[in-house]
């Protein structure tokens, strides 16, 4: 295996506070999503609800995955105005988050 | 946004124990790579060291990923015999885990 080639990517693992209304956590998924369309470093966005049967989940509900071409790429997303505009309005329905940047392997 | 047709994917935060040898981690991840050659509806793997400079990763060291082409072929892969007997394996070597099964989203 080795390294994809520069690609950089970084997983959340996010609880919602029990008591969010549901209109919310759309309207919050709906504009990270639409972080790809607004900041050009962001590459690819994906998310997906929990929906484990095997239960070492400790209670995540959603996983949202981030991928860049560099480092710089998500230096870039991290400090820019929109996503630090977002990431405040979205904190206070946060419980948790678990975010670990890595650099995902292909296998060869 | 949509769902990708009919994809799961099983993410895991992995920490291994302090003190495990650098020569089995190594062996732990050939042997984890290889299962993608062995159990046919493990259909992508792709792990990445934690390189985060943004400090929510509560000490997680290594980032897994293992999808499927439904969420039968996780099932399927989960209690196949060469996964099992892997997961025996590395279990020792695990201070901690934290996995979840979502279904990608796709952006449209």
């Amino acid at each position: 295996m080795e390294e994809a080639k520069g690609l950089v990517r970084r997983v959340h693992l996010v609880k919602f506070k029990d008591g969010t209304p549901l209109a919310r956590i759309e309207e919050i998924l709906k504009n990270y999503a639409n972080l790809v369309n607004l900041i050009e470093p962001l590459k690819s966005w994906h998310m997906g609800k929990n929906v484990s049967i095997i239960y070492l989940d400790q209670g995540f509900t959603d996983v949202f995955e981030v991928t860049f071409e560099s480092a710089e790429g998500l230096a870039e997303y991290a400090d820019h105005p929109i996503h630090t505009e977002f990431s405040k309005q979205t904190r206070p329905y946060l419980d948790k988050v678990i975010a670990i940047t890595y650099e995902p392997t292909v296998c060869t």
